[in-house]
């Protein structure tokens, strides 16, 4: 995420630092400056930070106190680390969908295991940990009362499951005046299997109504942060095709990585704008597209090896990113490859060939 | 260039290593390693270049004698440092023309100017320093032997003068393998007054029989290379419809800066695809474009600042490359913008207003 933050950053008249833990990371080699440093300890990120103009993050892990004080300081912060304390803790952030009147599933706050007999009317649930989960970790479906025993005995939501027609995403800009732009929403398609993003396509097709309510949601969330920055909002749309908001982010995403090639103006790109003070870019795309992760394959760690890439370079109409990362483990994003067309069909097909062929080894 | 290179580079899995006098120059700080060293002193490139894979350039005054020692050792040099030897010197580079049919402008080799007498039927025409000419620098026309006095006094080329209905640049792929992929043709418009490039237009609007003749002999000049690379072939369509080769540059050039937007391979990841052995990639365009070069306005040195960036970063279809130069001086390019659109008139629009706009004080 970093790497391609820095990517854009370099068509702008900026000196950017970074810091991370590892001085092998896949930003520390486009920056102008790279600190090695412990992004969740209050005095690194306090140190990186203080003679910097602006600060932003690509992961909410980072120390909030430390973000906080920088800000009362007069480092200009992307998001309000304000935003990121309701984001990081899965509790916080669905009361704050509850006081803004903001759709979001039904849901109760667990302390621990032995209440979950009080919430019964809220099964079929999805039970999130309130602080650290991350990627599919921290989840777990709980059908029913006989399979309480799977769930988490700590601080965490509870969560109806909603009856899932479409997963939908929307990238948002906001400026440092509260100007917002939108781009179109797109849909992610899941392997019910794998419970993994097999592909996400853009834009969603979804009807007139169903996009007015996904951009009206994805604003009111964005608007009561009341703070500049790059946010995405990801919804359930489901079978009454009513419209829920299930978590946002706010930074560069995952759902926002076709808009490098596809959009007139990126994610990465519209961020360096928020921060800079410039004028928002251009949401709209250039083309329809699919955007495909290239992931860790199963049972392959160590450094890793692309089997299948010079096929997908032949690919005409596909754009590789490797993200340069200097170890697989199965399931981690190594990557992604976005195609751009007119054809939809053209899309699913490129996508699922490409996911026959490339597969990341070690 | 470099740093536009290195932008496409984080999207494979290869580490960079660069070398330049400057250890503040745009590329610096967006590779892996970066070596300062004078490209033009032997040791240091052979000393830089001795433990690489591959080794590439972004300007011809690079130390050709290193390049051939580590071409000899098994290092990868692209191009092949022949053809460096003969394009960097405008004699060498205009016998190879004939040598191989190539239709170019007629010429005479000066040592001196007083040899200019015995050429008066090649006048009007343009003197070339065989050596050490750069971006319009070491070109002089000398319309008759009256302004003979004009010339410059070394070894040169004396070119008839062609009269110019359009100027034309191809950028053509050469993989390891010696297969080739052509970029659309580009059409250069010049400011007559000032002999400075206007703007670039992508699809050049030219007949398909002279979009034959400009392929065939763009092709013919990079294959008789025999060479692997990226190059820049620009030639002159005249009046009566006859196409001639003006120069050749074996790199990435400015005449391709369009296709890191408006094409599904850059010029960029085309060379990576060729140093790293991966296939070609797609030449076509997604849309057509238009691109217009952000130059050092006169009357300004100094630490550079970019007047009207915002009312151009507020244009939809704009893409906007600042390059990160610390200096600038009049002439010297500082970035690029380019439009993309189907429509052409919107094309010369934006960029006209894009010229009006923007200017790089000091």
């Amino acid at each position: 995420m970093g790497r391609m933050l820095l990517q854009a950053a370099a068509n702008y008249p900026v000196e950017t630092h970074v810091m991370e833990n590892d001085d092998e990371c896949p930003a520390a080699h486009l920056c102008r400056y790279f600190i090695k440093g412990n992004i969740r300890d209050f005095d690194s990120v306090y140190n990186f930070g203080k003679n910097l103009d602006a600060i932003t993050i690509e992961i909410e892990n980072v120390n909030i106190d430390a973000l906080e004080r920088l800000e009362a300081e007069g480092v200009k912060v992307f998001p309000k680390p304000s935003v990121l304390r309701t984001i990081k803790n899965k509790v916080l952030q669905k009361q704050y969908y509850l006081e803004h009147q903001i759709p979001t599933a039904e849901f109760a706050v667990l302390q621990s295991l032995s209440e979950l007999d009080q919430w019964e009317e809220l099964l079929p649930a999805v039970q999130k940990l309130a602080e650290g989960g991350y990627d599919g970790r921290g989840v777990q479906i709980i059908e029913d009362l006989d399979s309480s025993h799977l769930g988490f005995n700590e601080h965490s939501v509870l969560e109806k499951k909603i009856k899932i027609k479409k997963e939908i995403a929307v990238i948002i800009a906001v400026d440092q005046n509260g100007k917002t732009a939108l781009y179109p929403p797109v849909e992610m398609v899941f392997n019910k299997d794998l419970n993994l993003l097999d592909y996400q396509i853009c834009p969603a097709d979804i009807s007139q109504n169903v996009l007015w309510k996904v951009e009206a949601i994805s604003l009111s969330v964005v608007r009561n942060f009341n703070s500049p920055g790059l946010f995405a909002v990801e919804l359930f749309v489901d079978i009454n095709d009513d419209v829920f908001v299930n978590e946002t982010a706010p930074r560069v995403h995952n759902s926002g990585h076709h808009t490098i090639e596809a959009h007139y103006s990126s994610q990465f790109d519209m961020l360096w704008r928020i921060i800079l003070g410039f004028p928002l870019g251009n949401t709209k795309f250039i083309l329809p597209s699919i955007m495909v992760n290239i992931i860790g394959s199963d049972g392959y760690s160590g450094e890793p090896g692309y089997a299948g890439l010079d096929e997908v370079l032949k690919i005409d109409n596909a754009f590789v990113h490797i993200y340069g990362k200097l170890q697989t483990k199965p399931g981690r994003k190594m990557g992604h490859v976005t195609i751009l067309s007119n054809e939809k069909q053209d899309l699913i097909h490129k996508a699922n060939k490409i996911k026959q062929l490339l597969s990341v080894v070690a």
